[in-house]
């Protein structure tokens, strides 16, 4: 090729390759580039990888981002204690110091009880209920407006379903007998209980059974089947109780840096909402999946499963009630979402009894009777 | 500038500008081109835009699919008719007439009756086993077995819950009720009644009210409170019995052309997949969060709400595992899943009866006492 040649050839070249860029940047290319940027994101877990069925559903939201992206956005999930402890997981999101956390909004119930109402509170809401009122009824709107004050963006990411009434040593007969019980338990549940003159404790996982086998506490209330079987606390506190009033359903959360999401670009925030929505059925989906198994294996070990009377039941009701009107006379935030959440309580518990109640009803007798 | 000055800026800028596409080139931009290419796919919907919150389950679907992708991959969403009626939206996805459906797959049960199980089937499972069954226990995978005879991959897109058991002209006391019963009720449902003496009507939807008023048919079943209030049945049968036993749930599915399926990039199979999971969520909250105001506005109107007893649904009960084992008997793919499905039903009636349902009784009996 002559200098000349070289030249022209250079000059086309160079043409066409910037006329192509050109095209390109009309087209595709940068505006993918702008709208689907190379993005690392750092969440934090409250839920170590033994509590597989919660912890894991941070992994299918990082998952399905990454599948949907094709690896441009990345989510590292962390284990608590890997970066931040468990119950700092959302101050660590509020500071800006990871993006995002998977977490249960009820553990913030000391800054705001408020916080509850994302999770559980006592006598509320069924899974379904949750994710009609959150998705459909506003209760999410409700809730970001409230988890704004602490720069969060939240996401319901999972869902455990009602959770059991825990572990205790002695039988719980009438009310009376919660009178001075020890029991490891937190929250709004916690505050019900003390009402009713039980002792609730703080107590990390890994100390419960200890606690228990010694005595230093009465009972313990846990998760469901799946994660109690594993503890083994059948051994020490072999009552078994149901339900548990105070998780009716318990909601997990994706909690988000709000300024990082407002700056995602918007097919980065479709991605993410659309990938909490797949943990949060995910999740559900699995605890519904195990719990029977593990039920039979604690069935089998000696656990013995009773329901509380309505008599308990009716105390911790009417106990709970005034811990919402205490709460609600000093907090308009928490006093607004409880209205809120009363309302979808008494029209979705007046429609629950028709079809769906009466079907089930009619399944679990045939269960009973060993024709399913 | 000076033609040295000219040429070397040229020979500076085409290698600076080649470098940059070459960069581009190995790392994003023609890869996103590859992974995330612009797509226009059709759905065909088997419901009409009146069944708001069902054909909505697409328009949920559609739109979480274009945002997740910048407008890239668009799914326009068709009425029964405008392209294909509605009974035939799976047979166009099967011809690839199509990309995609969203239908009942319950539908296609004449064509085989393994095609049921996709929806609902008679004292079958509730809504989150079902979804417990599909995501996590193997039932997707049994689904797409079957359906890829077909040539369609089947993705979970939607629920109406537990359904009511329609309107009737006169009471049904008894099984014997049941005998003659002229009923608007197809499938699985309608070959059980028939089984009971009752004659099974196959009507379009627009035609049961003048048969219901002239006396033409006795019954009809529909879906819940919210799309039975629109058609107004309580003014020609006010008896509305529940539950409706043939549809404990009804799933709703995306039936995709397999091949289609398959050479989707998969960044979008990931993006279709998740989308799917918020369109069977976003169904199922919509009906929750809908369904108890109509209800009120029923018993406004003189509906008559009516459980069936506990005889009829015996009745109903055994002449459904009637036919269960005679198809059983001679279809070998229905067999299969029948087995698998009554696996996930005993265990999940097992579990459901001890934290969900007396928590559920709990709160029903306060709704009832008009404590919540």
């Amino acid at each position: 090729m002559s200098k000349i040649d070289r030249r022209k050839f250079l000059k086309s070249t160079a043409t066409g390759a910037l006329g192509t860029v050109a095209a390109a940047s009309a087209l595709s290319a940068p505006a993918l580039a702008q709208t689907m940027p190379e993005l690392k994101w750092r969440l934090t877990s409250s839920f170590p990888k033994s509590l597989d069925t919660i912890h894991g559903a941070s992994d299918v939201f990082a998952k399905a981002v990454a599948e949907m992206t094709d690896n441009r956005f990345q989510v590292q999930v962390f284990a608590p204690g890997e970066l931040v402890p468990a119950l700092q997981a959302a101050d660590a999101v509020t500071a800006g110091t990871v993006e995002m956390c998977h977490t249960a909004s009820y553990y913030y119930w000391g800054k705001d009880p408020t916080f509850a109402f994302g999770t559980a509170v006592p006598f509320g809401l069924n899974v379904r209920m949750q994710n009609a009122w959150m998705y459909e009824a506003g209760g999410m709107d409700l809730m970001n407006t409230f988890y704004a004050k602490y720069n969060i963006h939240g996401l319901p990411g999972g869902n455990t379903g009602a959770q059991m009434g825990g572990w205790y040593r002695k039988e719980i007969n009438s009310p009376d007998d919660l009178k001075g019980l020890k029991m490891r338990i937190g929250g709004f549940g916690g505050a019900v209980l003390q009402k009713l003159g039980a002792v609730p404790q703080q107590i990390s996982g890994g100390d419960i059974y200890p606690a228990l086998e010694k005595g230093t506490i009465d009972a313990t209330e846990w998760v469901g089947p799946y994660d109690d079987d594993k503890l083994g606390f059948y051994k020490v506190a072999k009552y078994y109780y149901y339900p548990g009033w105070w998780e009716g359903q318990a909601m997990l959360h994706f909690f988000i840096n709000k300024t990082k999401w407002e700056e995602l670009p918007k097919p980065y925030q479709a991605i993410v909402r659309s990938a909490a929505h797949t943990a949060n059925t995910i999740m559900l989906a699995r605890y519904d999946a195990l719990n029977a198994g593990a039920l039979k294996r604690l069935a089998v070990s000696g656990a013995q499963l009773v329901p509380f009377s309505e008599a308990v039941l009716d105390a911790c009701f009417k106990a709970s009630n005034e811990v919402f009107d205490e709460i609600s006379g000093k907090n308009a935030d928490f006093k607004k979402v409880y209205e809120a959440m009363k309302v979808q309580r008494a029209d979705n518990y007046l429609w629950f009894q028709l079809a769906e109640y009466t079907s089930d009803t009619f399944m679990m007798i045939q269960q009973r009777k060993k024709l399913i």
